[in-house]
């Protein structure tokens, strides 16, 4: 029997997420029946290569989504606020990278290893978590299920390529001015990225906490469906291409022993565990770049609280963090038979 | 009155702590009649400058420490179990830069802002605390002395010059490999440091734990004389040159505000606060670099927890987390009538 084709488009198809994006369908072998690129009116001439055959880049336009199946959005939160409804009404499931419908209480925030159950309440449009969410939910996922969480203190090293292309580039060029003896200029971010950690990620709210601090407390909240979960984050961009990190520190809601945690971690889905002290093996961003595993390493105790745990998390942030994670939670969508807009009521 | 000289050396003049004490003997005009510089046998021969003259390396020997009055090691823990001691024997006070007897109770670790009044008790030889836990008790004093501090969870941002000066060679090389399109190669880290994270500083314990982490527990308590202080550290060896930046997540006995902490922080001998997101103020390890102050910002109500603060604290590691902090203990010594090696009872 031939397998079903969906016609898929990738909304922000030339950005780095959008660009990884189509690399993942293509690995993944997504079903896909035909693959439409759309992005800004600038952009248009472009051609991107899928599968070996170069397609020209569409412009985004309220019309673009009338016969597809799906859309992969990955344009900002403006463009998604605007174009993925249009979407979802002419009968086109959005899979949205942006934080724009997130927090919305109608819209699902999936992590397929987390709550793809979720998924089944869809209205025609559901939301990827953050790239620094993603992989930390992953990781606490199955000391989640067996023990609770009470509370998470964590604190971020993220890779300039979350910031997408251009900042990629300016780490690139500081490098190169550094090692001149010049001075590093800066444009994508207010400070030189090069042989520094920049601890400001996305605005600064009134609350002392920056927007991707607060997206760590309230879209880890949301997926595991539990408001009690507390979250202190601190997120600091640092000069790294490709790959975020993060100290994980968690204190349980009931014991769990690190052995038992240990035996949790390497058995959940989407986790390779990576830690072996004593041959220097621990999850790093270098390795983590281009994989779409979430990695976990320095799992030990941690004395200093009632059922705590401390963890090094690593993953792909483009990959994982983005792309990845959307293209799983198409497959999940065809699998679970829910690809599909459904009536309203 | 003509100001009282002092015989001074530098045990492991040639290294990078070792080149910077001589540079803030310099620049703070401390009161040395003659600067014996010290290192290895391999080192004799070189001259470093002190004042604009040529000083020789001498080898370090069992004899080197007669007739001095005080002797800033910075050469290893190796060296400074071999040779404090006999220096310490000679008259000469020691001020020493590595763990070696950081730990001893018969030793005061001190850190001026902190603990200055445990000088007393020395008996020629005092300790110089670990890098990354100097600047983190710098600026936790002020928010100890009025609130008292239950658990802190710190995670570290460290600079390459904290490993020594071929580890600064080496991220300079790597990123010059990278940027040719090759690949880096390592001999001072077990992995590459550019553009990468390394979960791993100092030796691995049984407990999970590297010796880094376990030092900011132990010299934290040890320092505020408070072994009921709870302490979680993760500390990260990350692609800077200099400058360590620390997350720090406290929870303090008592209530204290953030308003309350801002203004005791202020006011804090060694803190310069740096907090203005509104206009992108924040510390930076590349601000921080080259200056002797400890930058805290970022500073936030921690909401997760009962009496919670979150701050971000930055310091240039080979100035006070070493050279500038040896450098001030003996200015203390010398304040407080303390720069002789008491006679034992």
């Amino acid at each position: 029997m031939a397998r079903k084709l969906y016609r898929t488009a990738v909304v922000g198809a030339t950005g780095a997420v959008g660009n990884m994006m189509i690399r993942v369908i293509e690995e993944r072998r997504f079903p896909v029946a035909d693959l439409t690129l759309l992005a800004s009116a600038r952009s248009v001439g472009k051609e991107l290569s899928y599968n070996g055959t170069a397609i020209g880049v569409r412009e985004l336009r309220e019309d673009s989504f009338a016969g597809l199946d799906l859309a992969l959005f990955s344009a900002g939160a403006g463009v998604s606020r605007r174009f993925a409804p249009l979407a979802a009404a002419a009968g086109c499931v959005v899979v949205d990278n942006s934080s724009a419908f997130r927090m919305d209480p109608a819209v699902p925030l999936v992590v397929p290893e987390v709550n793809r159950d979720a998924l089944r309440d869809h209205a025609g449009i559901i939301a990827n978590p953050n790239c620094s969410t993603i992989q930390m939910v992953v990781a606490l996922k199955p000391i989640y299920d067996a023990a609770g969480i009470k509370r998470i203190v964590v604190t971020t090293f993220q890779a300039v390529s979350g910031t997408g292309k251009r900042a990629v580039e300016e780490l690139r060029r500081q490098c190169a001015a550094v090692a001149a003896g010049a001075e590093p200029e800066s444009s994508v971010y207010p400070h030189p990225i090069a042989f520094n950690c920049l601890p400001h990620i996305g605005p600064f709210l009134d609350n002392g906490y920056t927007e991707e601090e607060m997206k760590m407390v309230n879209e880890t909240r949301k997926m595991f469906g539990d408001p009690e979960i507390r979250v202190c984050a601190t997120t600091v961009r640092v000069p790294v291409y490709y790959g975020h990190s993060e100290s994980v520190v968690v204190e349980t809601c009931r014991p769990l022993s690190v052995a038992a945690a240990r035996e949790l971690l390497e058995a959940a889905a989407g986790v390779l565990v990576v830690d072996n002290p004593a041959e220097n093996l621990y999850p790093l961003a270098l390795n983590a770049a281009g994989n779409d595993e979430t990695y976990v390493g320095r799992l030990r105790g941690d004395p200093s609280v009632a059922n705590g745990l401390a963890l090094w998390v690593v993953a792909d942030n483009i990959r994982k963090g983005a792309a990845t994670n959307a293209v799983q939670i198409a497959e999940c969508l065809i699998r679970d038979g829910l690809l599909r807009v459904p009536a309203k009521n």
